[in-house]
């Protein structure tokens, strides 16, 4: 079966006129197109993230992973740092700052939990943080952490505060500049739609000031190498420090253009509705969810746990049917789940195909699952 | 002007069947697809950086720098480098490793040379290096060092070599096993002809025995974080660490496919051809090349003097005409020069249509240039 | 909702794999890769035609419109034709001979139904005719007729049988040698899962042997003009007549590279499954189908009756589902039904979307649809 | 070499613009991207043949040769016909017509010359035609007729006239309402830049008031059965006759697209220049230009006598030089020439490509070619 669908947590299901976009064998960094498709892809960034004029936007080169440890740009030798982690993805902000010369606490939840706000708050009491660091979706779980409520109780009593938005941006509701948060970051490959390629984030003026030759951070992923550059592009001028990935931009710039046309609000919404199909269906099925509690559901990754099956051969079995879907990772659940990523360019139709082809292999490995309900859970919430 | 040719250092001209490789909407980093494209690329890797069996390929988020930086993963605290420096990408090696807690000492050559093999002789026995870090092709000035020569003359004197191929390797002749070069790295959009998106590297025995926490590496581009996936997905096993960039993989795996069948030595000889053929044409209008001796000449980057015009003129003057150079970026040959870039799917027909251009935009614009001249010099070249 | 899957009876959901294939700016007619292709194509279409090296394959500009009048080149003026119809594309075959000197009758069929065997056995004893042209599978109704059965019973009473097969070829078991057929056809944008654009067609050595400048054909549709193209393309050498669409011939080699890779049993299997799917969701939904019969039920269209609603609503309230439905065109049916094409690179997961659609907005519309017994009746049949 | 150009008559290169927007895996000839992309097409059409609104646009499956079948909508048995013949494709009239029960006269030209207007006028006094067919550029032989003259002194002695515009429309001057022309036609794959699978034409009033079930058309072609689509569609409103080649239509409207977007003047002016080098670089090499006089120089096709090489040889020796050529076919000069076509997305920098790899290839086969000296005349031209 040659076409698939993807439900992933990155790379995922990505529209062909996206992709398209990037089918361009002439484009230097240094051409007008190019120029372009960076400026407007910054400015539309601001929005995505709920950022203002005063936020700067950068798109480098990388992922996730590098977006995060650019923040080291903002960090000198002996800053104390604050990691609240909800799972695999939080514990990488604390492998991240370990390998610089910072200091690092962590505030962790079991898998399927969030970290408390009252701990977070508790804890930026206790003891003076120059930057406290979280994350909006744990990809890990599938948990959303209520990162409104926590940044208001933290916000006057730390310098900065960062937040891992990579399982959420474009997907839920997120307020950079409302919550005046200084780093809001993603990668291109999740709920925007994109390839893998680039990370994505924007800093508050607070957190601009930081960057400087001081910083623990190294060279390439140093912001301060990057910012020039970012504001000569977006002013259309052009500007290198280290080559882009032009195609991937152009790629970018498109997925933009259609975000925009669809408007940001219906796009959550979107989200949120085939989230609550996938739920529905898994809920039908009798299987549990990672996430223990409504308010930790997350519009993006729905990790579901299995009962008698093996989950990797749940991933094996999905291939030949047209589906792949993504391994569950977190230590504490090994062998115990997987997990459904519903981002991006994710429909309806999406999720009714990966209820009904999960309800048929579950049933043949062995799980006690009535074929037909989970399929119509799905129709009776999208009715 | 719709259709273009991109003489750049990167992005390249791209051939459209290597893009068309990208198109897929529905391939995750766990797909069989993916996990063979990546295993495929990293056993040719070795073969395009002439290393064997006992080297380790990497093929990593990013490009040229961070290739450069994640060097840092075999580097502690204290050990001196001695880097060799022959213009702006030499540099670069300095500005990344003053960023950590190593000594960094550099032997410079002036604009147009390189640094003499004597000379870094003799700083190898008057110092104990750990790494010595040099540049096969400096791009900012396309001057080749004679790196073999160099890496005879000290390879028993220190502990690491690492060769910047990052405007080489795909064009020139690459020995890193015969050499016993420790790193040799380059990225995905220069001679290889993929969109920009990833470093590439090899890493002998020895430089893979210092990979340890206690390097001075952080995370993302810490090669001991990837290491274990480089050898899973080598031996076809799904692996992560951080997302690759999917996408590009499969544009990497059909260019080295095509690279396969073109042949190795016939694609350096190609390389060789256009640049004799460019470097013909740009003689014959009477204008000079950076490089200042025939051995310094390089097969992909030809940097061309001005006498009389703003460089900066002749890059917007040839872009209504189908052509896209490269600026100079030298700082001190600032506002005399410009680059032409020849590498990856560049042929014969790309040197003539860059030289007829050349000439028509240089007379327009004052230069004393005979039309016709430059055309038939590349002509007697090309029979 | 950008992705949509289309449900139609041609052009269909077509694989990427196939449209990338056609991505070529740089190839003309009189290219080794075009003649290779063309060649390969030619090759393969006999074995999808269930013929042998004694039929000559045809591949020409247009559709199956135009390949059902290139037959016309096996006529003279006065010649006897007998059309067996079971709806619109059955008259078809009567409304193109009507355009030229042959005598034609028909015996049609009600909607829903086939021309029994009987009837036509009957007809070519009571009447002496040059050609009897039938359709295997109407697409206006999803009627399959049994093309075996009539083949064996008029064989040797007429000289020369004509199966449209432009909703059959690539799906259904289609045995031209085995009965003896004179001409096979089928269009590009059906079962085959490319474009449209091309028809394509087989010709017994019978057939052949009546080409001449003789027949009633016009000029750009008679295959006397290319009959040596075709043999000289197969026989790899370059050949012109007029322009045949290059970029298609390129999809259609890739499809049929992909026919071959999945089998052409398979393949026929799985257009099976994905029919019956179709027809259970139908089915559990109260609706009823056009063929009345089970033998008269195609692996490739479903024609289904609507109760209350409007079918062309149904149609325009699909489309903001992600879903492309084709319109009933019987007259006889008008208003009374749509149609749901099952075809190329169709699986699986399209038939659980098309009924969970369906059902949504049947059921929206008014239909005394019960949501979820559509989806469960399929999921009920793919176990 | 994988990078070519496409220097014939079509298909010619094509910008991948055009191509990319033919990557639809979804979009059925109900959509309403399809029937806006239809449109905006003919409305295009109009313009690009210099019509107005009393023209009637028609795009349907086929080509060049379809397309001129398609008149025979306008005849009725016993009419009488003049061909004005300059070439191979001005003889394609005749030999359509005479598939059909029409009386055909003739009047032909010497290979390299078009019949003069004299002539022309002379046989309408003499005998009444229903209609004269004539060829605004012979694409055999890159001879451009006086169509205006002849349109002039024949407007009113005839009833109607038609013109093969295929190696004219979009790249010549073409005046259909100010001559008073009744149909005038091109296909996809020539100046338009689009792959070949459609004819395009626009018929007068007169032209459209004779479409009847009395015409001696078949049925795919005949456009009596087109009309009503082709009004619809204008419309915006859904209609079906046959399938139209949907994927090829969204390349036609992104081409019309660019048209729109260069000017039409503009293109006219770049393809005059272009051919202008072309003929610059041809002649300085001292050879033959087929076409005898300048006013018989076309825009688009250049045919060249060679001297002592085999056409053949030079067709297959340019191709590993990265350039594709096409044949000649005229049989007056069989073995004697082979033709360049320069049109589309054709630029300057295919004239130089074109002209070096020519010099180079000719000199090898023996031509007595200066080296250098045909790029030099093309470069003066370009001044």
């Amino acid at each position: 079966m040659t076409r698939k669908i993807l439900m992933h947590v990155g790379p995922v299901t990505i529209d062909y006129e996206v992709l398209a976009a990037g089918l361009r064998g002439d484009t230097g960094f240094t051409s007008q197109e190019f120029i372009y498709a960076m400026s407007y892809s910054m400015k539309f960034l601001r929005k995505l993230m709920g950022a203002d004029q005063s936020y700067q936007p950068f798109i480098i080169p990388g992922g996730g992973t590098s977006a995060m440890e650019s923040v080291t740009s903002l960090l000198r030798r002996g800053d104390k740092v604050l990691v609240v982690s909800n799972g695999v993805f939080g514990d990488r902000w604390k492998q991240i700052f370990n390998r610089y010369s910072v200091a690092v606490d962590v505030i962790k939840a079991e898998p399927g939990e969030y970290v408390k706000p009252d701990d977070v708050e508790k804890a930026v009491k206790e003891e003076k943080y120059t930057l406290v660091a979280m994350t909006h979706v744990e990809t890990s779980t599938g948990v959303r952490a209520p990162i409104a409520e926590i940044a208001k109780r933290i916000r006057d009593k730390v310098e900065l505060i960062a937040v891992d938005g990579v399982s959420s941006v474009g997907a839920e509701s997120v307020k950079t500049k409302e919550l005046s948060i200084d780093v809001y970051l993603t990668a291109s490959q999740k709920a925007i739609g994109v390839p893998p390629g680039a990370g994505l984030l924007v800093l508050s003026e607070r957190a601009v000031s930081r960057l400087s030759d001081e910083s623990v951070a190294g060279y390439y992923l140093n912001l301060k190498n990057w910012i020039d550059v970012m504001r000569n592009l977006e002013d259309e001028k052009g500007s290198y420090f280290a080559t882009l990935p032009v195609h991937l931009i152009f790629m970018l710039a498109k997925a933009f253009e259609l975000i925009e046309k669809e408007g940001l609000e219906n796009r959550i919404k979107r989200h949120e509705r085939v989230a609550q199909g996938i739920r529905a269906g898994i809920e039908s099925m009798g299987l549990d969810i990672v996430a223990k509690r409504p308010e930790a559901y997350s519009n993006t990754v729905t990790a579901v746990m299995v009962k008698k099956v093996n989950p990797a051969e749940v991933l094996k079995a999905v291939i030949p049917e047209g589906l792949e879907l993504a391994p569950g990772v977190h230590p504490a659940l090994a062998g115990k789940y997987f997990r459904i990523g519903h981002m991006g360019w994710v429909n309806q139709n999406d999720v009714i195909t990966t209820i009904a082809v999960l309800e048929r292999v579950l049933k043949r490995l062995g799980e006690p699952v009535n074929l037909g309900e989970g399929v119509r859970a799905v129709q009776l919430t999208f009715t």
